[in-house]
């Protein structure tokens, strides 16, 4: 079984690229909810929605979020009352998003109606919320405002310097059923290509899955989202930089050095390998970026090997040829 | 002032009419909230919002309720997820229910809500739900079930027997800010041609209405909602008749005598204004039916004039040439 932690995209697309090279039923996506929000009334799980759609084929090809094909007859409706409409709520979008928020205040946990979403898709791959309780990432920006995540990344376009970002809840949150047991038990642990700080963060800091990552370093084999200093998408350059770090393959492992055996770089990086090895990450050079299925393929098959799991040696995965 | 006691669709046409004869911001709608219902998590308030609707011009004429123009793609999309959709919510509608969801789960009251999307929609009729509290219509049906009135009015098209009917939360629900006074200090209260049982019987059921409108009988001027025997709209004929009345012009009077002191029934109807005055219920015949804006108007007048504001007697209400 293979464990994944996630963000949104750039961790759809790496699902979608191992779904292809194993059996999907093997792979468990623990995804970050620190995203979550509470928009008009409705519990909307940004991370949860993008891998789901991904997987399913269904997703805006255009943006990597939303469904295609896509009307905002809703929204525009919203206009008249003044409310929020820069957070982009497709209608046949916002069906995920009722049919959740009706769930959950009928008692459903996120866990479980998440699996039902999933089932609904038709897909195999098992989604996990990281945790069924709150977790919600504020970020402290330089003027002092705090500010929810999807205020700084949506209508801020993440285009203001961050000087602090918390998890509020997440002390008190407990793992996800099955979440800990996925990582516990998994024959590999993939830190998909997702914001360290703000996606892969929410997830560590619920509490025990530092610690199963830590005990299980040599197994945890993640994928640096950061390329030749810059982030394919989203604030992550910066915000290594902003919270102290470096926009960088090595930056990248320092930040995960304490439970990341192995970081997956892009080849344009490969001059920086040492120093990945330096921070006492060890370093696989790979083309990194998922620019098609089948180069999202080819990642996947680069990080099971890197993970140990290369031809024959695991009865769920199959090889293709060599990337 | 004008006070109107009010279902949905009929008193929505009711209500067009009269703001087609009096100063709009005379008139006061005390609406009915007991068929609001929460639907995929959404607060759901159907007879205000088709009264929202048809006053500002953008009902959909076809159906007397919802938005002309109107598209499903959400509704299409929660079939993936076998959620409700007997339900019809459009999504430009959506917008309206996901913006009170949002403004209530914030802590705004439904009626301070009302007030915002009326204004929103450019109204000048002031809008008042009966109560900000919950008072939920329950249909006890002939097979023993019990169902909530949206289950009732469209999933069972309601063509099930009826044996009894309860407004449930009624006892302890305050009247809206507003609807006592309204009622005190009108020239004039009118009654929609609105369901009496299901319609104008949860606003009867908020503690302090039925009082208040029984001191001032001789103001309340009522429309029959029962034409020749026939409800135009909805169940109200055969209710009447389940619950043990008649579906007449007279058995409405009997229905509302206590605190109605006039009814105006259609000309249909005229050979029972006599049965209709033995109830204790001084009656008045007019064309009923609100079958075009101009019908509506002229309805509005008679009404009017049957609780005695004439040419000349308001300084708020103008005339037009007689019905």
């Amino acid at each position: 079984m293979i464990a994944v932690l996630c963000g949104g995209v750039g961790a759809a697309r790496m699902l979608a690229g191992l779904q292809a090279v194993v059996d999907p039923g093997e792979i468990v996506a623990v995804v970050n909810t620190g995203d979550d929000t509470e928009l008009h009334g409705l519990y909307v799980s940004p991370d949860l929605d993008t891998i789901t759609y991904t997987l399913a084929g269904a997703v805006n090809p255009a943006t990597g979020w939303g469904l295609t094909d896509e009307s905002f007859h809703a929204l525009q409706a919203l206009e008249r009352y003044g409310a929020i409409t820069w957070f982009r709520l497709g209608d046949s979008d916002l069906a995920t998003h009722l049919y959740r928020t009706g769930r959950m205040r009928k008692g459903a946990t996120l866990s479980v109606v998440t699996a039902e979403i999933a089932r609904a898709w038709g897909l195999s791959v098992r989604l996990l919320p990281m945790s069924d309780d709150p977790v919600r990432t504020r970020l402290g920006l330089a003027d002092q405002r705090e500010v929810a995540f999807q205020e700084y990344f949506v209508k801020l376009r993440h285009s203001v310097v961050v000087a602090a970002v918390r998890f509020e809840g997440a002390a008190q949150a407990r793992p996800a059923p099955g979440v800990l047991e996925a990582l516990g038990s998994a024959q590999i642990i993939v830190v998909a290509p997702s914001n360290p700080i703000v996606s892969i963060g929410p997830i560590l800091a619920v509490p025990g899955v530092a610690e199963v990552l830590r005990a299980r370093r040599d197994m945890v084999v993640a994928v640096s989202p950061i390329v030749a200093g810059a982030a394919l998408k989203g604030p992550a350059a910066r915000l290594l930089v902003e919270l102290g770090g470096e926009a960088s393959a090595p930056g990248v492992a320092r930040f995960l050095s304490s439970f990341v055996g192995t970081l997956v770089i892009d080849e344009a990086d490969a001059d920086r390998a040492a120093e990945v090895e330096l921070a006492g990450v060890h370093c696989v050079v790979a083309p990194t970026v998922m620019g098609s299925p089948e180069l999202a393929a080819r990642l996947a098959r680069a990080v099971l090997r890197a993970g140990g799991i290369g031809a024959g040696s695991s009865g769920s995965a199959t090889t293709g040829p060599e990337a």
